[in-house]
């Protein structure tokens, strides 16, 4: 009878990854195809229909690109399964539902979490999908300060890094998605904090609109060792990895006696073939310090936690979020691929469709 | 009246430093010199007179053979303060009161803590020096089992390792004075334990006298992922950290999800002039792994704890202690020495003299 049920076909666009990558991601290994999507969910079948509006650009996402499973990684995360060559790539967005057949959602129900990178999706039993619990904030701030990025500042900064009042702070990225509410949080905490990023205008913006204590261009510095030494005379008590090489190599070297570093990712690295080597491990031994891993995952589970928190911090104006909003699916690629030239200023985030 | 004070004139054997260390150090650094002791402490001086009779050979000598004192260690620490040219070198060692002018001290009063690497030592106002609280074991004992490496053991595996019950542990150096004890600790723990050793001898010893459950020699394997992944086909939940470089490397990419890794300290490393690089650190972020740094030095406070433990399971013939004595002071350089090529087997201790 599939004849006779209503139809609603519609072009779905969507970003498709021609091949894996090795090395560095280009434009050319996406193509932006087009589809033929039908928008009624047949009823009976669980189905749901959303209107994708946000698509989040994240680091981790480069991981996704290649071949192979990370070794050892967790086979259940979704966020270290590679893509399928041929079909449209995926992460975390903002969707609306546009049609239901599931007894949960209705149309018109706003949602966050996880989503292919296309104008529509027609998903069976969706998983992995949140209710927006305010819709009185931008919808984008759900790919970011009350999303993902949210959740890895929150709980990887007052968690991992157990902060004490008046100690020592440096987060690298620090303007990127998860870095400028790192700095936050920490200013919030009574810490001390300085921040580095890859340009003048960064700089500034870490310093005059999140209230970094101290900021400077990394890319300006020759010696970041002799940088570190000139923003931080007593050494660092934490350090919010998002970078990892070169910079974890300097940090090293100035970490305080019983420092902690939150490595929560290292950008600097995934585009490489051969990871660069790190030399100053020693350091940890002789100043007791605590490196420690995490993934966002793993405090998604304390959710209501973390926003019982934040979302007053955003509506008293405590926590500002800058995002850098690429518009058009078309234009996703170039916006995912600017992350590793740090090109976004903020958080980057695709508009698919503004509702 | 200094001329009226009973004198007691011995000749005192001395290992003075000759030059600070660049690289890798070498007999010729060293020199045994003769000097004039007086063995009798002047009355109402608080001087204490030791007679030195076992000297612990340990690899973190080999940073105070530096010039300069590592940056950013604390500065208190005696186990970082660089040697000073023309003066005997000190270390960890077991002592007898010979005379006494303290009222803490009086002679024939066992001791072990800090001593200079002499025959006799004329110490005022001694610190950082215990009693011996049980000379019914070999003396030696409390230069390794009984001592810091029996601390560091301890402390380093239940506190910092955090273990379970069935968990697989992997331990480098594991025939030395610290790793002998990971590994039997860990099997009381329940633990399967995997040791790695620089020879057939030392692997053997791994297996027949401590109980590790598999061992190999590290310099036979040409690929240590490899080799760890034919030991660890499920991965690694702790490691206990003793070598640094291509070893961690290794370790790296086979720790398990929330793996936690002991950094001890890092042998392999301490003769370069150029620190090795570690490429896998990023499997610490998928993984959740922690590696935490610690010095034995915060633990001495919780020593009655550690003893009695350890004590019973010594009495108990549940811990077995291997050590390789090195008999005169005049062979104490090479001994010492001989740490960072293998030669012992075992804990490297120096008798100077037996009782």
């Amino acid at each position: 009878m599939a004849g006779d049920e209503e139809q609603l076909v519609h072009q779905n666009k969507q970003i498709v990854l021609k091949e894996y990558v090795t090395g560095a991601p280009t434009e050319s290994h996406f193509a932006v195809t087009t589809t033929p999507v039908n928008l009624k969910a047949p009823e009976g079948s669980n189905v749901v229909v959303f209107k994708n509006l946000y698509l989040s650009c994240d680091p981790y996402l480069r991981g996704r690109m290649s071949a192979v499973h990370r070794e050892g990684a967790d086979k259940t995360d979704p966020e270290f399964t590679p893509y399928r060559v041929g079909s449209p790539i995926s992460g975390l967005g903002v969707s609306k539902v546009v049609d239901s057949a599931h007894p949960d959602y209705k149309k018109g129900d706003l949602v966050w979490g996880g989503v292919t990178w296309e104008e529509y999706s027609v998903v069976e039993n969706p998983k992995g999908i949140f209710k927006i619990p305010d819709p009185d904030v931008p919808l984008s701030y759900y790919t970011g300060v009350l999303g993902m990025p949210g959740v890895t500042a929150y709980f990887g900064f007052y968690d991992v890094c157990s902060p004490k009042k008046g100690e020592y702070v440096f987060v690298s990225s620090a303007s990127g998605a998860v870095g400028q509410l790192v700095g936050q949080f920490a200013k919030l905490a009574g810490c001390y904090v300085v921040g580095a990023a890859g340009s003048k205008e960064k700089v500034e913006l870490l310093k005059s609109k999140f209230g970094f204590d101290e900021a400077f261009n990394y890319k300006e510095e020759d010696d970041l060792d002799a940088a570190l030494k000139r923003y931080f005379p007593e050494g660092i008590d934490i350090y919010f990895e998002n970078v990892g090489g070169k910079m974890l190599d300097a940090v090293l070297l100035n970490m305080r006696l019983r420092g902690r570093i939150a490595a929560s990712g290292m950008i600097s690295q995934y585009n490489l073939e051969q990871q660069e080597g790190v030399h100053n491990l020693m350091n940890i031994v002789y100043k007791r310090v605590r490196i420690e891993g995490f993934v966002v995952l793993d405090f998604f589970p304390r959710y209501a936690e973390f926003f019982g928190k934040v979302l007053p911090w955003i509506k008293e104006g405590k926590i500002a979020y800058v995002e850098d909003i690429a518009k058009g699916l078309e234009n996703a690629p170039a916006a995912l691929l600017g992350l590793f030239s740090g090109r976004n200023v903020g958080k980057q985030v695709v508009e698919v469709a503004r509702e």
